[in-house]
This record gives C-alpha cells, sequence and structure tokens, in this order.
C-alpha cells in the first residue's frame, strides 16, 4: 500500500527510464519492507528548471552557471 | 481549513468534471466534520500515464495491455 | 488508481470520522470519474494548530481570537 | 535540509518572480532557524485554474465572477 | 537534486529499515538518471493506519479482517 | 489562494519560530506576486531526523558525525 512520489527536474528523462525508476521504487519497498508491489503506487513529477530551487538560485540559473 | 490534493491521471477529465470533484471534495469536509467551506482548498493534480506506476509497471504500459 | 490527501488540524477527529472521510472521497472518484474503488488510496494528514497558517497567523493564535 | 513545496495558480507567472519565490523561501528559513541554504530545496507547482478550487468553486469560476 | 517522499503505514518501521529505505531510493536515482547523491532528498511519512484508506476503508478495519 | 508546505527536521522548533515562519511565507507571496494573505494557506511538516535523508543517510546518522 504504499505511495511514492520522486520529483525531478524536468529534463527529457525518457520513458523507459521513468518505468525503471517506477519498477525500482517499487522493488525496493517489496524488498525493505516486504509490501504488496501490486498496491504500490509510485508517481513521479517533472518540475520545469525555472520552478526548482536550492542554495537560494533556481536551477535554470545553476545550468548556465555549469552547475 | 482543510486542504484536498486529488491525483488522477491525466486522460481527459473535463472541466466540468474537474468542478465536481472540487464540489464534491469540499461538501465531504462540510459533511462530515463541519469544515468552513470558504477557506477549503482542493487542488487536482493530472499525472501523465508514464510518470504514474501501480505494480511496478507504468499506466502506459497497464493501458496497452487492457488494464 | 487515484491517490487522495487530505490535510485537516488535528483537533479530535475519531477514527469514525476519519473512516467516513476515507469512504466519502473514494466513492467521489467513483461517481465522478469511474475509478475502480480497490486502487484509490486516501491518506490523512492531521496537522497540529501550531503547524498551520491562514492569513499570516497559526490556527493557534486564531482559535484563542474565537476564529 | 528544509524543503518546502509553493503551488500557485498558473497565471503567467514569470521566471524573475520564481527566483524571487526561491531567494525569498530560501532565506526566511536561514533567518529564522539558521538552517543551510545550500542544502534547501524550493519547488513552485503551477496550478491550471480548472485544477484548484476554493469554496467548493473553481478559480476559473471565480475569475468570471470577478473574484 | 531529486526528492523522493515515501508514505507507508505506521506500523514498527525499525530506524535500520528506515536507513535502507533512504540508501535504497537515493541509490535508484544514481543508477537510473544519474543523480548526484549528495543533493538527493528523502522524506519517509509514516501515516497512522486510521488515517490511511484504501478500497473505501482504513488499513485499521482491513487488519481487523486479515487483509 | 496560494498553498506553501515547508517540510523541516523535528528539532525542537518553538511555536514561535514557527509562527515566525508562517508569517514570512505569506508575507513573501504578498510581497512578490500580489496574493491575497487571508487565502494563503501555510503547512509546517516536522519530519523525524530517522525518517529525512540527505546523501542516503539519515539525518540521525548525519549528526552523529557532527554534519
Amino acid at each position: 500500500m504504499p505511495y511514492v512520489n520522486i520529483k525531478i527536474t524536468n529534463e527529457g528523462v525518457t520513458p523507459e527510464k521513468k518505468a525503471e525508476l517506477i519498477k525500482g521504487a517499487t522493488q525496493l519497498l517489496v524488498d525493505v519492507l516486504g509490501k504488496n508491489p501490486n498496491t504500490t503506487v509510485v508517481v513521479i513529477d517533472e518540475v520545469d528548471t525555472d520552478n526548482w530551487g536550492i542554495a537560494g538560485e533556481t536551477v535554470t540559473e545553476r545550468r548556465k552557471n555549469g552547475q
């Protein structure tokens, strides 16, 4: 019954990569806590780099500065 | 003052249906807990079927398999 | 497959009332969008009145002032 | 290490305004709690006015009525 | 820079198991997307079984019925 | 109408500090975006240091190592 939410910046993640994240997160809950995969939900949010900040700066600005 | 967040897959939900969800969720909080509707907030997130997983699979894959 | 999160202040909501919220929110998704109740998840978060703010004030302060 | 999520309606907020929100929220955590800005994350979600409800109505409807 | 939120029912998960979830979720983001672990944040929410519903029932009720 | 969620580790934040966070976050939305403070909601989540991870480690472990 777990619910996992993964937030990442929106920078061209392919459907295949997303499927891997979903598979891996579900398996993690099975392996560590013995959860039932059939009721394990994973939701991926892709966030625009203008809308994500760290250290007081947007990721857009950080990418420009090579970070 | 409640805050309700409804996450659903992005599969053509009309504005009318969204308005029904908002009305219904607000009324639920009024009916069950006597909350003030004027400060009850409802936010609907529509999530791409590539970004939603259950049972370790994306909803995109599940739809292909008729689930 | 929907996921609903309900945030309310922690002010003595009984297990029976929580069960009503869960039942009602699930039924709403069934009625409005035809969702499968068996994979509809509802999570209720109860938030301390010191930790909830509206209009720039904590709910604790507002309750003292009769709001 | 704090994580701040700001949800606003999607009504033409510029990248400059978003950068101000990120800077301001990060500074708030530094000023009030002495948090390290380098590990403070801010994520802004812009929500369609059809998907945001208050008082049982969508913001789209409210805007039509001049609210 | 990813942010991962894992919601599980509050049923006696040990600190060691939580540390495994955090390590595993971080590694997943490194392996699948090449993310920097140093800025990957994982937050685990433990939710009371009265506050978690699936199929319109609380987990408390389901546990009583052997589910 | 904005909704702000602030997640911090649960390390003895006083009600006064929480009130400052709520006041400051509300004011930020007023100053930057001209939002109405009366419908601006701020919710603070305090997360146990066992339940918060960064760089693949719990904050509990990091505190032991002086980080």
